[in-house]
């Protein structure tokens, strides 16, 4: 064991930036409840609408409003759960999708729900997709990044083809993995509705937001108070809304290069000293997830031995860490690869320095594992 | 205007205690998902796991589970469209609900919900109560504390009513203005489903949770990962959870005495310093939340004007502002008083040095308004 850590989940969550966390808790302090009279008050709901335009503009909500959520998981929930669906319509969920979506579609009640089938690397299959488009659409939900193994989807593209097809249908993209990580537009991706969730992207654990679309069809999910233009009941919480603006404000783009280079050098380091490795994640996923298949070694025995090396890492989706068996169906792989899935993902805590003792790490892991099972 | 603050409206939000404010900090710092598989993590999920504990047992949650929400109105909109209900069965809600049950009831379909009277002090009237119960009843919501009066309702009765009546029935109490300012054993009080939030308890916002007593037909409002046992999806925020639980540890019984004297003292002393107040919450009600109407005043205008000497009170609710007319018929005030309605709620934070002062300042500006309208 080593005191070192290495955290390469960032997947599954960030480490919060030093200023987020300080804007927490200095706004800890200011604690008034945002609905009241006074005018200490109304400063607290006009520092919220502040940290709305800026995480607005980061995703270039030009053509409708944002609520803040608890999370990813409730932003998901309400976008099934919520959206106008004609009885007897058509709902097309994306294969891969987070459970929060994927879990969710099955309590979707008097629709026929269908799943757009993903290829090999975690990619929605266009041509799959358009197959299953029909005017009877009313529901479409395809994840901007596959959290499984960073491919990204067309959204765009595929927002267009449904909108042709069905024109009043609601397209919602779960963005989780996508925000601060790819470009993010929303009025040019066309999407009525999307996720995201401040936690992805070093910003604190239990907010997120949902982007709606002016226009869009949608209930809310939680009544009460009328908070958020009666969309999203419950006293707001400014610190998390505050940490979370400040987790955005604080995101430099040449990160997003940083963090691609690691992972270049990274993959290019690893395949140079392992053997037996398949890279699930297609060329152009995003910068920061990299999903491995390692020949003869269980992903699950192989992320606690790199734990003895400080080494942090995931076998996918943290939250479906137990039913991980949806995806090694899907990533196609051959036999002695299928259950050697790791998923690793980087941020800028992690440093070019670290690479050298990472792949020797997985190197003497992953050899350690193949000659035990050999005895 | 003045710098002093006088913070009396603590039954829309506390102002989180120092400790709090440093466990959540610290937490952020410890930011593995619980969820993934590594010991780290792993680590993290017993802190959650203890965290639940503390607060089970300042609950007497014994015969139950609690999982963690975002807040009182998840916790009560759960409560309110997750629990099973009988097609054509009867809700019995209390008319004088927050409304975070009182709206969401609307939004239930296949079954007649029907409103329990209360009186004018904002308790239920457990006469009426009694005369809408039949063995048709399926769910009951009946608030602890009324968060708009502090009336006190006695729950263990009207729950024992209700089972005599409908053995199956589910029975849901808003324990939100009752938790650490009543004794609550929910073993004792045999109640179902029963909503708390941290935020009113010098805690963290975006943070509750629901007790679910075992073996209670209720499914999940939020899907996905299956965090919180399968009935609460989305990552679990451990730095909410954690200051929520050094909220529940720090709490002092002995506070609320202080926060009883208080109240008693600054009634008296206002009573023999001003007249035309009518004392709308009860004697016996919760020791922080003193409601008052004031002869032709405009609470509104009362609030305003009180907050020149730096003093924040509330009208109800600080959810429902702008629609408190509900209240204002429910507690049969006299014409004119009906507007002159204000809420002030009182917490560890304020000391007994501040109630000449308070008083004096109400007693200035009633006169002042008072004398303004004659003109």
């Amino acid at each position: 064991m080593t005191d070192r850590k290495i955290y390469l989940d960032n997947a599954a969550t960030t480490i919060p930036r030093e200023s987020v966390i300080k804007t927490v808790s200095d706004a800890m302090r200011e604690s008034y409840n945002p609905s009241a009279l006074y005018l200490d008050a109304l400063k607290i709901s006009n520092k919220i609408s502040a940290a709305r335009e800026v995480v607005k503009s980061a995703l270039g909500a030009r053509d409708g409003e944002l609520i803040f959520t608890s999370g990813g998981t409730e932003s998901n929930n309400m976008a099934l759960t919520c959206s106008r669906m004609k009885k007897g319509s058509r709902v097309i969920i994306g294969e891969g999708e987070h459970d929060s979506v994927f879990k969710t579609a099955s309590v979707l009640r008097d629709v026929e729900v269908v799943f757009a089938p993903i290829k090999p690397d975690g990619g929605v299959d266009e041509e799959k997709f358009k197959a299953l488009l029909c005017d009877n659409v009313s529901f479409v939900s395809i994840m901007h990044v596959s959290n499984e193994t960073g491919a990204v989807n067309d959204i765009e593209k595929l927002a267009k083809l449904t909108k042709r097809a069905s024109k009043n249908a609601i397209f919602h993209s779960d963005g989780v993995q996508a925000f601060l990580k790819e470009d993010v537009d929303l009025a040019k991706l066309g999407v009525d509705l999307y996720s995201v969730s401040a936690h992805k992207v070093h910003g604190p654990k239990g907010i997120g937001a949902l982007y709606i679309k002016r226009g869009t069809p949608i209930r809310p999910l939680l009544t009460g108070g009328g908070q958020e233009k009666g969309l999203r009941s419950g006293t707001e919480s400014y610190p998390l809304i505050a940490g979370f603006c400040e987790a955005v404000k604080s995101f430099d783009p040449t990160e997003r290069e940083q963090v691609a280079n690691f992972k270049a050098e990274f993959l290019e380091k690893l395949l140079e000293s392992v053997d037996g490795v398949r890279v699930i994640s297609p060329i152009g996923g995003v910068s920061n997830i990299l999903t491995l298949a390692f020949e003869g070694v269980r992903g699950e025995v192989l992320l606690h031995s790199l734990e003895d090396y400080g080494i942090l890492v995931g076998t996918g989706s943290a939250c479906a860490s137990h039913h991980e068996s949806r995806f090694k169906r899907l990533f196609a792989l051959e036999d002695g690869y299928v259950d050697g899935v790791i998923r690793m993902s980087f941020s800028i805590d992690n440093d070019m320095s670290e690479i050298d003792y990472i792949v020797s790490a997985i190197s003497a892991c992953v050899n350690k594992l193949r000659l035990d099972k050999r005895k």
